[in-house]
């Protein structure tokens, strides 16, 4: 199979022990990704970003035999148990393919919508051990222990450290491919990074002992500016894309419909179009994997055209404005005054607000925490290796990196209907908020 | 208004004459822009074509920003009815943004599989004309007259004729944006061109009577290769994607869904989820615009995934291979045995193996044609001039034009089901095709 | 050696067979490309056009490794005297590296200007086979017969007629790597194509019997818009830059002034700060290897920076132009006037109004004509085939190539001094050309 | 006129007050630019990094009329006196295109290996002030204030500040194009940022009193993360290229060439291909300013290379090896054992080694430090305000920035002849070096 990417360019999966790549793509589950956007809403504020979660595991699988690639230009110097052998190389591609098959519509908006319900690796886990499954099917064609391999190095454990690595860790194959794919679809340059020089400069660090696996490490000489800057891509995207205020609002508005919908479920209400699936995700906190498999984002915003005609005047009316992006509005502290009192004052003064205009302060007001730690040194991820056989933590050898270790990075915001803007932008300039 | 575009980098609709573009955004008929894919069923075959009509009609609101700041440059010669005033501006910024708002589902693809029904054009005149779109009713805010101005000029109907031939001509802003953005999401290459350059040498023609306007022009010194590769641009992206085999065979899929699905409904089938819009369409060529309007790629997928359920089996079984992509296979001729006998051997061959296979052959076997002219020298919608006051048209002059004028690109492919490839090569063979 | 290229990214050369690039490399002769412009004095029309032949001549050994990569992908199906061996890796490597050692300052230009002395294909062979030439003693520790087959294949001489023509044929490696780093360096991105995909593509062809080689190819089904575009890109290049105005009035007075010297010498003058080689060259039409390989761009700036203070009137005005960059103007007919006899009757004009000012009317007006034909179908250097085993030359098979074979490309210019700018116009004018 | 830069793509000076432009591209002080590499001897590292200080110029002249455009956007709410006349259009494009004519041959490396004589700032001051150049003559010829004015304004001396901070500030044109344009040039894309949202976030922050004109601002919503990767742009340059070891070594080579030619000079020697203000330069630390014009790359290497053939041996043995790139080596420390004592050992032992091989100490081996502070929070050179009017530092405001304010970037490294290389690494390796 031959193909052309956008982010990568030619890509290709032709040698045997590719092919599992080629008979996994056609497996049901794995089509269902061409129907979920990767960034769920996001299109909202950038309006290129409808690539979908089919593209991004195409482009993880064709980064991770470029990673084998390179991991094998160097496996010379190890014992034989540890290099990368053809099964590895398939296995290895395959749970790049698979990591993300258990997201559901709008990708991790929808478990954050739903923080009881199990979390997409909870179903990505499911999907691939599933005997009804076709992906499990086809694994287990290869190899019947394959679907269990490969689920455990999709949670990152194998006996080989490195290659668990590549699948997650730092610097591993989804990062690589999210973060070009995301900087495309949105023309958010700064997410990108230089992949070439980062592949060229990876190498195998030091083993802790005669019976364990090098980690991954990158080459002090040439390849610290190449990860700096993968990590600042990371960082930049989260600021520009991920943490976007009008994503965010989005989302924010999408959780209040599933809140309330599921107020009206538990409450008898008998609502149409419900996905069997979602119903008893909402009613139950699970669901069975083949309702689940049948949910994507055309599913979730069929049902939000339905429900924009339900009786229930709340959930109508947050259902018509986000179908036609209709979008609540954020307000953000910035300088001294930002501190969790100010956000705590603007919250009462929005909920009045919304109350005086008849709106329910709980379902059109509220509080958006968005944080992350950009850059953790996490133990043995990747290892940065000199000449004379130094090896550090990147954090300990990056100007750059080592002033960001374990800095967390924190957007809050108030989510709010336009309909108070006026009136709260007057009370805040009031109170110098 | 101020975004991020992947093709065009910022984009800005700020000046009072572009408020028409942010309001219009707003109408529920664009926002349902966001839920068609440009490209159709292309994401098959390109999997990064997933970019929709929404940001294709943005696209092409800014590049006719960018026509309309070169001609106002140039309009200084121009007798004073025939400058680009600001209600000009507002009038063509409005065409761009709503000249393809009446595609349905798939785009292009869903008016070729229902060729009695009513095209995208007309649709997108009803939704402009018709009193109760959001559309018109913001058109009117402006302009009483402003909704038949507009969709004349979508027409190509405009007293100024170069200003007619930026929305509908050789070089309009729907290609200039249509080609940069395929490009960019398939990433086929050669479908860029230089956006800068062929504005920069954009100029005004030569009038031919005082009571004319002038044609739209290019600079002979400066412009011709920039107009050469725009030309040749098109005809790339032509033959690599609008014409790929995959794409084409699903959307031969589509159609012998929709052809399926009407002989059923004809026939008095009570065929659960099908779209009120696509119901009409099928059974009387016609549909409400109400109806039409929730139509998009999400509800007919929505039909495709429950048709896969469908009691008949040919209909089910399509919409089980196209909802899982599983598609049909392509044979194509080259070289001295391309004839048009030879396709009819070939499909006559191909639908009695099909038949023996027990699949019915018009449902399962057919040919597909694809035809286009890259480069046709219309009257008048392009000029080249130099400097000595010379104007002639581009294929007079430019050294590639001349030998593509009027020249017809062509494509035709036997469409057959996977399950007689072997026996089909075994007697392509046998009858050396 | 690994080393970042702005053209290829990263590129590197660590394998043994390729250690010849490195020892190639610490030669002075080729060291000495780095003072040679690629594109001559093309800089004085598009400021960024500063690259030399020493990064065209890295390039081009880079994309043999890619072009040799592939091969190697393909030759199993050959006999074994056929195949890629590391030592013919080596030789067409060292080949594509070599290729163009003989250039003299400003590239072509230099040899044109000089039209009776050795081309640079000669200098390239001396280089090569001239035993006090450090490439020479680099090539000889490898094989003694090196010198002679790398010189050989340069020429296009070789028992594999596929690898000959990847150093030397209508899709060569210097093709690859002059159009993307021209394009690169002048801005113009016509000259781009898709390396990549056209390389994917290649294939080789079918041998005429059973003790030739076969011939290089294309897979018609997925090659063929990728060696369009190429072709097309140069066809471009030829049209945008390489036949620029301004560079090609600045070429023709750079030859005025070696004409002008060359007079000057003859009749005896003693003018300073001519190289050997150089004054060699214009008075005997030869030069020692030695003194040839002491010219480089820097070397005739500086002899045209002192001749600007010669007492010849003619050659110090000439080079104090140039020098400065105070270029001649070009004059081009365009439409039904563009005749050879309009030419000749621009021309007497001119050298009539050069006289009245007291120009010499050889030295200062003069007509350019600079041709090229984009496309020529040479036998064998490039084949199409197609699964059922068809080849067919590409002007066969390919919509665009197919008019394009044979045509010539044209442009004749009347070069003329500024000063008689106004007067030339007037009476261009009044004649109507 | 208008051109193509390979950076910004289509770059145009038509209007009146952009035609001083091309009166000075004119002038023989600038096209003597064409000559001068803008990186020095980096295109020993990077091989395409051979772009002239000339496209530089104009690059920079070009983003400065990006910038007027926008400050010209913002300029109503301004009072009258401090808006951006047609006058001050001109003055600060010219600034922006003469502010580095004063650069002697490879740019700052030689001022840097004369460190005694004039800046590069005091001979452009000279050239625009000097009444014999062709550039002050071009300036007096608009107004016989305007070399003063021009003069003082590349100083960052002007009435409107966020003017001067155009030219000469944390974020001026000279970054803003040298980066783009060095990143375009070798290869290294870290060294892009997002210039067209960099400058549509652009403000004018408060003025400290009703007579002070604002500062250059950014929008806090919308400009930090461009701020920010601009100033990382430059970190990474930096460490990727201007701190390249090949290019430190090679200028290191360079400087002990002319300490050496300068002995040699004060010493009565004769050598001859001195340029006369490099002689007046080494014997007097000044020159004239006439000779000073004369100089550029071809002249310096047109000396080195009849340098190599001197009779005093050193000399003529680093000339040599630097014409032809044979290049000191380089070793750095990382990790704990970075320590100046260290670096100390290292020298002691390395000159010891040289002198054993007769090299003298002095002249071949010795440490080189490269320093800078990639962020300065300098005084009002560019604020972040936000939309509620607070007024910020950028690292008061940036994640990033925060923490790298005046954080010092530091590489230091032994320089040494590559015959000492295995004692060197050797001795290193006993001592734990």
């Amino acid at each position: 199979m031959i193909l052309r990417d956008p982010v990568h360019g030619l890509v290709s999966f032709e040698t045997p022990e590719l092919s599992i790549v080629v008979e996994l793509l056609q497996c049901p589950e794995l089509q269902r990704l061409r129907r979920i956007r990767q960034l769920g809403l996001t299109s909202f504020a950038y309006p290129g970003a409808d690539h979908t979660r089919f593209a991004h595991a195409l482009g993880s699988a064709h980064v991770m035999t470029r990673f084998i690639a390179r991991l094998q230009g160097l496996h010379d110097a190890l014992p034989y148990w540890q290099r990368i052998t053809t099964e590895r190389t398939r296995d290895a591609v395959a749970a790049a393919l698979l990591h993300d098959i258990g997201h559901g519509p709008f990708s991790h908006l929808f478990e954050e919508a739903l923080p009881a319900g199990p979390k997409h690796e909870v179903w990505t886990t499911r999907i691939i051990l599933d005997p009804s499954s076709s992906v499990h099917r086809t694994l287990v064609r290869h190899d019947p222990a394959l679907p269990q391999r490969v689920a455990q190095l999709i949670l990152g454990d194998h006996p080989l450290q490195f290659l668990a690595h590549t699948v997650s860790g730092m610097f591993d194959v989804d990062r690589c491919d999210y973060l070009l794919r995301d900087a495309h679809a949105t023309g958010v340059s700064y997410g990108s990074f230089d992949l070439d020089w980062l592949l060229r400069s990876l190498r195998l660090g030091f083993a802790e002992s005669t019976d364990a696996s090098p980690p991954l490490a990158i080459d002090g000489d040439k390849g610290l500016p190449a990860i700096e800057s993968f990590v600042l891509a990371r960082l930049f995207m989260f600021q520009q894309v991920y943490f976007h205020k009008a994503s965010r609002a989005a989302e924010w508005m999408l959780s209040r419909i599933l809140i309330r919908l599921r107020q009206l479920l538990l409450d008898g209400d008998r609502t149409e179009a419900v996905p069997a699936a979602l119903r008893s995700l909402l009613c139950t906190e699970e669901a069975a994997l083949g309702d689940y498999l049948k949910l994507d984002d055309g599913a979730l915003w069929g049902g939000i055209a339905q429900w924009a005609e339900h009786k229930d005047a709340i959930l109508s009316d947050l259902c018509r404005r986000l179908y036609n992006r209709n979008l609540f509005k954020t307000y953000e502290l910035f300088g001294p005054g930002r501190t969790a009192e100010a956000y705590e004052t603007l919250l009462h003064i929005a909920r009045d607000l919304a109350q005086q205009k008849g709106l329910d302060p709980e379902m059109y007001v509220g509080l958006d925490h968005a944080t992350d730690v950009p850059f953790e040194d996490e133990k043995d991820s990747l290892r940065v290796i000199f000449p004379n056989g130094l090896s550090q933590a990147p954090a300990d050898v990056s100007f750059v990196l080592r002033r960001l270790r374990g800095e967390k990075l924190e957007r809050i915001r108030l989510i709010y209907p336009p309909e108070i803007r006026n009136e709260l932008l007057g009370k805040a300039s009031e109170q110098c908020l």
